[in-house]
């Protein structure tokens, strides 16, 4: 039986919370100063005329990554067979909630006369952020409750936001489509809470409505082609020219040749050798996440292929093989199976970025390689001193072999953070005052909706 | 029994009224000069190549807002148990029907050399227009046929592209995401239907039908959430430059707002503290509407959530207290509970609208105060003379005050003309010679769709 | 009974096909020069700069058509009720298959340096590629495993590749909907490989599971939606400028009347005058491509709507009248009416084509009549010779009335090459040694998938 008395006192919360939210953005977020109007200087209206009448340029790539958010993230949850109200809706106010904070959280590390400025690319970075923290609740779909998530996903955007600030800012790491700070973060932060969270022994038994039905795994091909299509938008997001272009190539081919990899290996590993819609639905998209940090190096076509091949592989195999004993050894469930969709491919993606960074050479990347990689400019170069007023750790004038050696630390150290901060989030999701679903409301949606009587089909 | 001889009667009309289309087309409708080949004039060549060869720069909002219409709203409506071939298969053919007629409807207020002339902005409109439709046929979702809606939908372009001029162009009221022109209007004209065709008190209980199941709430929430996705560029898809970027920045925070709101209090108001599908559906989407007519304007990141916040809270009171009254006592129907959705919020948004006008200054909004509020403009402005041609009620030179008087005074006529011409319009419905469903008939696909026998699932 | 030894010798040639597609591009496939990092000239910086930051400009029109690749064509086909995995699926996996073999056998006609130089129009090229393979699958839906798709798709993308280079280089037609090339020739082939596997006349009646269910038909409207929606990107991806524009409208234009006339004549043929799920799900769709080939012709608002109107009533009586015919008496299955679809409707798009290419004026086109229609250069033109380096068949010089005569030409050609080309392929497909599904086998997903044991819904 759940207490309904406690969901009152939790949604008192989480309005405390919005309020809280309203209140810090009334006090500290201003819209940038190229988002005021101006006056129209005689002398510069031509130019500015074209300036100002212009269309927002990377518009339309954040409205592919808010479809892979909002609609991507939660159908590919409505897997399982009763928690599809949960699925869509957790996973939009989850979201919904944490774009918010996350604005708050990423705009500390960049105030400007006492405000945090902004503009569409800070709620490019904020959808970002809750594609993180919506890889956590994958993790624990089923098992939390929502004002749980609601706790796990401040925690997590702060920690996530300041990891984010150290590898890309600190430490001057290449990860274009976020597989270090993002997948990577998000998924071993969520299987650290879920190890904390784990069942006792006795109760380590798949949930009985632990399962699809016909119909959830097909609205779930909704949520994995909507990301399907739209990860080279993720990917290439942050970038332009050039340098945008190669990332959706690929992207484009990583996903291409993953997805065909999955499906041989599906049949191959499974019973009968029949296809496993798990697989289809999840490992398909590993290839967008192994390609996620080197899609703009000069991989060629063929590197994002073989990126892809070996993606698909690895997040079969993890999720027919490796899920399993994870569960029944160390009871880490993992509903969505995040460790083989985002943290197994993102640990490759980052071992081909330090492959690929200790590679780069001049003559190669031209005067785009220190744009690429900062902190190999020359010690004393300007270009270098300005790079966000932040300083780079070890100082600039890396060789590639170094800066190679950093992108392997980069992704040692998110995990590090992500699994420690995680186990602090478990701790306090699991303190007594907190309420906690018991094994017969797992994954079921009626524990927190009003839910037809019976279906009447 | 339904009776299919009307059925052909009804759908010979139709075709009637599309080949009508195709002669009005054929005598008035041509394509926008811009769109015409023209001679390389060999001075010019090189810039009219940078024009020609550019991409349509506000074709990527365009395709947004067609899929509002075309699966946002379709899909919206599939909640009801067994109305989703009717919610998808209607909402196109309505659409599809009305664009074409309000590309007229609208062209003529705009007719140059005897001719309509067509561009992309045009079907922009014209998309936008079907909003306004669509937000009617869900008052009466499931109580209306096909025939009638057809009347409706002809109908209701002709007084929704009349007051759409009489408000932006001769009131020079704001209204950039259409809050007033597009959701006051369609919600009451539905309303106002719906009342005129109440049922008999004895029938006034819900229909049989009336009611989601678990499959078909999830189908809702694929319409729900590209809705929400895309609300921002439907607020911002009239503009450009940094007031574009505003708009998206304060459509997305205000619907993040609401929709952090609509959960804490659907659990606040519902029975047994659970969530209620029908908020999250909906309510959630309020926010949107809520900032519609003042998203472009200097609200700050805190305004917009201040609105979000107001809107989710008045929507889901509107439908937990308020249409059970509305059908209770004044036997006003009202399927998708437009009133909640778009009709409060849109008023909400229309006060806003007046306060933030009022409140202008010039030296916040600079040269563009009078972008933004042409009848701002002196007196004797020659930019205020060529202000479409049209003259504007009252005249220019007016103080913030009054434009934000003018700002209520369009709302107030807006819902006047909306509810006479809505009226009119049910009259009309109810006529005897009008196929009309039977209570029985209410909600059930199979009244005008051949179903599946038997759901072998 | 299927036997799953059969499927791991197919899944391992599919493997080999994937490691072949590694070797190729290694060997052969190297981003396009406009993708390589480059040197900031000093001199050019401010211009380099330009150019460089902008975003790569088609892509949002590729990722509409990327949507309706992988969203449209799967979900149009999850109609079937029990057969939604195979669609969703085996769509994917078939598309990101051919994709990358598109991308060779595309790029084999416009080799640089010995390399394929890849680029964002060439996965553009490669996603409409795909689109005739799906045409052809959807023939064929549920009654083809799925290495016999894989090698379909292997052969279909080679002759479609060449047939494009055909038509559009060197029979220099115009088809930038891709109507003559794309769903011609894909419908025709589909349909040839139906006519060399049909069944025999004792197993000639329809398959137990061929038919939907009502949420199965829902599902389908997914598809329709998406695939409606973008369609104007479709057919104006390859253009810019005021071309561009002219073609969405017509599109747009052309779908909404399609979709009036749809509901008319299947309320009109059908059962009791009720709506037919398979005409609005399908029919609707066929004035996008009726209008394929003509779509940034003069043809005028009105041309495309009767255009439109012309080809909902094609499409429906196809349905009704012509596929039943073709599936009785010869044996044709064609289990998404792929003909009414795409066959029908891209014969009537080249036969306006022919008539408007006919009537085409240098006064209407100016200088865009031979940008449009190469071939109608003078004989010395330096722009023909340039022309893609290839040699135009006849010859430039061509007046408007041959120009038309190469259309009809075309069209012809097209189909023929796809009929001949689809019965070798269908011969193939039926040879001994390839697994081939039994009647009880058809329209099944358990025959390829693990499905959930009961629907506990």
């Amino acid at each position: 039986m759940h207490t309904p008395g406690a969901g009152i006192s939790g949604y008192a919360l989480l309005l405390t919370v919005q309020i809280i939210f309203l209140i810090v953005y009334a006090v500290f977020v201003r819209y940038d100063d190229s988002l005021l109007p101006k006056n129209k200087d005689a002398t510069e209206e031509l130019e500015q005329e074209f300036v100002e009448k212009k269309h927002v340029p990377s518009y339309p790539h954040f409205q592919d990554i808010h479809v892979m958010i909002f609609v991507g993230f939660a159908f590919l949850m409505t897997f399982l067979k009763k928690y599809g109200f949960s699925a869509t809706g957790f996973n939009l106010f989850l979201a919904a909630l944490v774009v918010q904070w996350a604005v708050i959280a990423r705009g500390i590390f960049d105030i400007e006369d006492g405000y945090i400025k902004m503009s569409l690319d800070d709620i490019i970075g904020a959808d970002i952020a809750a594609a993180a923290v919506l890889i956590s609740m994958g993790a624990m779909l089923g098992r939390i409750t929502p004002i749980q998530l609601l706790f796990m996903g401040l925690i997590e955007i702060i920690v996530f936001a300041a990891n984010e600030h150290l590898q890309v800012e600190m430490m001057s790491v290449t990860d274009v489509g976020g597989s270090i700070t993002v997948h990577a973060f998000g998924a071993y932060f969520g299987l650290a809470v879920s190890f904390m969270t784990r069942p006792k022994i006795e109760q380590n038994n798949a949930g009985k409505l632990e399962g699809s039905s016909y119909t959830s795994d097909i609205f779930a091909m909704i949520g994995t082609l909507f990301l399907w299509i739209f990860w080279p938008s993720f990917n290439s997001a942050l970038l332009d020219g050039a340098d945008q272009e190669r990332a959706i190539l690929n992207t484009y081919l990583g996903l291409a040749a993953c997805t065909v990899t999955t499906f041989v290996v599906s049949a191959i590993v499974s019973h009968e050798n029949k296809l496993d819609m798990v697989h289809i639905q999840n490992s398909t998209l590993a290839g967008g996440v192994a390609v996620g940090s080197v899609c703009n190096l000069l991989i060629g076509p063929h590197g994002a292929i073989l990126i892809g091949v070996i993606a698909g592989i690895l997040s079969v195999v993890g999720y027919r093989y490796l899920t399993p004993i994870l569960t029944s050894k160390l009871r880490i469930h993992d509903t969505c199976g995040v460790n083989n969709l985002h943290g197994m491919p993102a640990i490759l993606s980052a071992i081909c970025s330090a492959i690929y960074a200790a590679l780069a050479k001049k003559e190669n990347y031209h005067d785009s390689l220190t744009d690429i990689f900062p902190a190999m400019n020359d010690m004393n170069s300007t270009v270098a001193m300005s790079h966000n007023g932040t300083s780079v750790v070890g100082g600039f004038g890396r060789s590639a072999l170094q800066q190679g050696g950093y992108q392997l630390a980069a992704i040692g150290l998110t995990i590090l953070i992500a699994i420690v901060s995680g186990i602090v989030t478990g701790l306090f999701l699991k303190s007594p005052s907190m309420r906690k679903l018991t094994k017969e409301e797992h994954h079921d949606d009626s524990t927190y909706w009003e839910t037809p009587a019976t279906e009447s089909a």
